[in-house]
């Protein structure tokens, strides 16, 4: 059987092209032993402790971008979720939405980009699902993967530890996703130059845990940014959190990319950094070992945890010594960045 | 806060926006502890047994049709999907894709009657996502649900123990759910007339696995029909089916309305109804059984498994002693039927 160059509405009926979707493209490349038993549901090992459960949508424009694409993106934000959790990623779901006239090389193309991702973050994907809506009910490619790990290591899942002196620290540079796609979008002059920094973050998570157990809240800096994360925290925690802008580390692309598109790089999405709370007294052996590891080598204590307030507010000690409020983000910043 | 209107791509973004949307709609109406911790994904109990864990996108046009929603039908196709492989349904994702400039008044009724099928089906939303496209980039709104369940009764997954004699039950007549949607979305006049057979099908399954260890194999019916589920098997476990279409249970309302419309119901999508197989002397007490739940009351013996053969094919012997072969769908048979 060979497929026609583009996704028709035949191909999400439920009949024999469907089928032929699955058994020439999407199950060859995926090529695992659950997903050719050809069930709607995967049976998985119960493989202990706490299950962790998350999902996501990805809807992101253009869907190859300078540094990924939508597959790479869908597998990264997936497992990222699940090792905030202090999980290790155990399986994926993988479910489109295509929109009638998809060229089929593109599709190919993220399934490939899908598998390789997902190798990388050693997760399988065992499920999944194939939606084509008529040309103009959607753009291009919509992908859900929604994924479980198993929780072993006793991170705390909320901020109650969370206390005054604790260190605040984000594992890279910071805007690189926002700025890679706000580039391919505008078509700017530098667009190559910026690389999307979405990473898979789970091979560093499961080792750091282990490693320092007392560490006490983490969370990627996806929608929103790093802005949008210590604000949620704040509110939460009613703890004000004081950052200091010599310290965040920014390339010099991304911040003159930024002031050219006239953003924060505080609230550009990223997809391969998180930040952490510690305590103060760990915070530099944490430090030491992120950055032996190429995803969080650019690793930096950006501020602390200072005083209860209700509700906390995120404070930023400029370069020039002056403090202004870092808001939670508010209104249309990016859409479809994910 | 009060909500506007319409849904905007700011409530998409991950700022105060779709803050406010959680707080003062999802949340609220999807009521739960779990979701409440803000989390990006959800920790859950370890149940035991082996987890079952299955996806699906609904994309159905119209989003309101007879006897169901978009919302009702995304809980019951992921609870139904893991019930097939004998799981108690445990815990659902919500993965909603939202058209800029949405009505929020439809969708507070969609997740108004998420929560009611949800509750039906004794299952937890527990962790979700929001993204919001551009006007013309969606059709109003697709979810995603993912589903996580526990496995301890052990009916086959596979088709490897069906064999000649067996015998084919159909949980209830058939194509409600095709017709409907068709009904609907061309406006025909007995639109009111016929509604979706969309139902949750684990509280049946559940206690039926447990008491008859010995059936075989179940599956849904849902894109592409009895047609599809049939040939699916028949192909996988190489074994002709012959069905009888005497005793195929279609009521009047449904023939009348396939009829004018050209359709064959063995072809329409269900989404509250199965197909199970086991053994021949066992069939009369199951059927007894399943009649006594509302969901699969008109339950039917339709055929049987005959004899090897590679591929198996489906064989209708029809009312008038003819025999036909019932092919695997082909074709844009009903899109966004789900």
């Amino acid at each position: 059987m060979t497929l026609q160059n583009n996704i028709s509405l035949a191909h999400g009926s439920g009949g024999t092209q469907m089928q032929e979707l699955l058994q020439t493209l999407i199950w060859p490349e995926l090529d695992n032993k659950i997903l050719r038993e050809q069930n709607d549901s995967a049976i998985l090992k119960n493989r202990g402790g706490e299950l962790v459960f998350t999902t996501d949508s990805f809807v992101v424009q253009p869907i190859f971008f300078p540094g990924g694409d939508i597959g790479h993106l869908s597998i990264c934000g997936t497992v990222n979720d699940l090792a905030m959790m202090g999980a290790k990623p155990d399986a994926l779901s993988l479910s489109l939405i295509i929109e009638a006239g998809f060229d089929i090389e593109s599709l190919r193309k993220i399934i490939v980009s899908i598998k390789k991702t997902a190798d990388e973050a050693d997760v399988k994907i065992v499920t999944g699902d194939t939606k084509v809506v008529g040309t103009g009910q959607a753009d291009k490619i919509y992908i859900n993967t929604s994924g479980i790990g198993w929780r072993n290591e006793k991170i705390p899942t909320g901020w109650n530890t969370v206390k005054s002196g604790d260190t605040v620290i984000v594992s890279g540079t910071i805007g690189h996703h926002g700025v890679a796609i706000l580039a391919a979008r505008a078509e700017l002059p530098f667009e190559h130059e910026l690389k999307s920094d979405a990473a898979v973050l789970s091979n560093i998570t499961v080792p750091l845990i282990k490693k320092f157990p007392n560490i006490k809240w983490m969370r990627d800096a996806t929608r929103g940014g790093v802005a949008a994360v210590l604000n949620e925290l704040a509110s939460q925690a009613n703890f004000d959190i004081e950052i200091e802008e010599a310290k965040i580390p920014v390339t010099e692309k991304v911040r003159g990319a930024a002031e050219i598109l006239g953003l924060d790089p505080l609230y550009l999405a990223n997809e391969g950094r998180f930040i952490l709370i510690c305590p103060e007294n760990k915070s530099e052996e944490i430090l030491l070992f992120l950055r032996k590891y190429e995803v969080s080598k650019t690793a930096q204590k950006i501020g602390s945890i200072t005083h209860q307030a209700t509700p906390g507010k995120v404070v930023l000690t400029t370069e020039y010594g002056s403090r202004r409020i870092i808001d939670m983000p508010s209104g249309e910043q990016l859409p479809r960045i994910c």
